[in-house]
């Protein structure tokens, strides 16, 4: 059985289960604890990090990047990663964009600080981080309803890996009620697109244990 | 002509001028200080990072991770993301290892402490950053011998983009002389090769502003 070793909370694995689901392929899902260091696991990827699948054949590919290049590339339909390589190329961008500069700029500031921290018990989270994230996730909103009022989807004319990637970093964050719908009307109507789709429904019905997820959270109508 | 954005000790933009080489693609280079939040750059990336390639048809694509796999699906030989798509997997997870891993533990503590701090002209270096760094870089010399130990090149028998990005990252720390060669000849064995590749000499010739490079940094019998 194909098996996606994930954090639930974590947007790369989150990302990667959309990624399944879109092109329709079965998996089980394990919860890895990463910051245990268990043993067997580091022999499935010695970075030590979410998420990996091990593919039926056995393949063990570490990373939400490596992963979806690999299923794109394995599993070409629906290409998630397509067009000509200048689209394939802002699909990445977008990619990068979200695992990069939204991941450092938000989604660490809001997860690890209110989540993650306290599943490491490493202590009180820090309100600074998590102020400057609340005052960065504007910015975002804006680029991603900047972005639909020029295409369909935020690569192109086709849903793509960079709305998965945006849809699993708002996600979480939407989990934790830190998206400011009201005034971003544009990114609400781009996620309620997406909030629609087959895949998003078990990201939306996550519970994760000692965090109530905002009264919004699953509801299609936020 | 082809123009690549970039900072000299940067490692992403070091990767892609090697990658650049290895395809015999000949190009521009532009120092872009990024700090300076240049308005004509920021049309280029919106997210205000190096390295930018803009392709001769105007093509611009930013990110070392999104020019690469742009670059080795137009200007497919030699390719540097070759193989099965469990060999490209390998490739690009070691990509991620040195440009995810490396770069926290290693390149970010020296680079950004020693050099990029200077010119921005943001205080003091942090000296435990530093210590850090230099400690860290121990388990990434003896991981690039355990590899090479079990292949030819870091991601299997054929030079690929996983060599490509750990030697960017390695000239830029060897530069300032922070490479602990004595202590890992297995390392030092695989950068003596790479080294002798005519892609590496535009890097080995770089010589920053302020910063003198280590006495062995250009000579391939380090």
């Amino acid at each position: 059985m194909r098996t996606l070793y994930h954090l639930p909370l974590d947007p790369p694995c989150r990302a990667i289960r959309i990624l399944l689901g879109e092109k329709r392929l079965p998996f089980a899902l394990k919860t890895e604890n990463v910051w245990e260091g268990r043993e067997s696991f580091l022999q499935l990827n010695p970075a030590g990090a979410v998420p990996v699948l091990v593919d039926e054949d056995g393949t063990s590919i570490p990373g939400a990047r490596v992963i979806a290049e690999y299923l794109d590339e394995v599993y070409p339909e629906p290409p998630l990663i397509g067009g000509t390589p200048a689209d394939r190329a802002e699909t990445r961008r977008l990619v990068d964009w979200f695992d990069g500069k939204f991941q450092r700029e938000v989604s660490a500031g809001l997860i690890e600080e209110k989540v993650t921290r306290r599943l490491r018990q490493q202590g009180e989270p820090n309100a600074a981080a998590i102020r400057n994230a609340l005052a960065g996730i504007h910015y975002h909103l804006d680029y991603i309803a900047w972005l639909c009022d020029r295409r369909r989807w935020l690569a192109g004319d086709d849903f793509s890996l960079a709305d998965v990637t945006a849809a699993a970093h708002i996600s979480a964050v939407d989990y934790l009620g830190d998206v400011p719908w009201g005034d971003h009307l544009g990114a609400k109507d781009w996620y309620a697109r997406v909030k629609s789709r087959p895949s998003l429904r078990p990201i939306l019905a996550d519970r994760i244990h000692g965090a109530t997820p905002a009264a919004h959270y699953a509801d299609p109508d936020f």
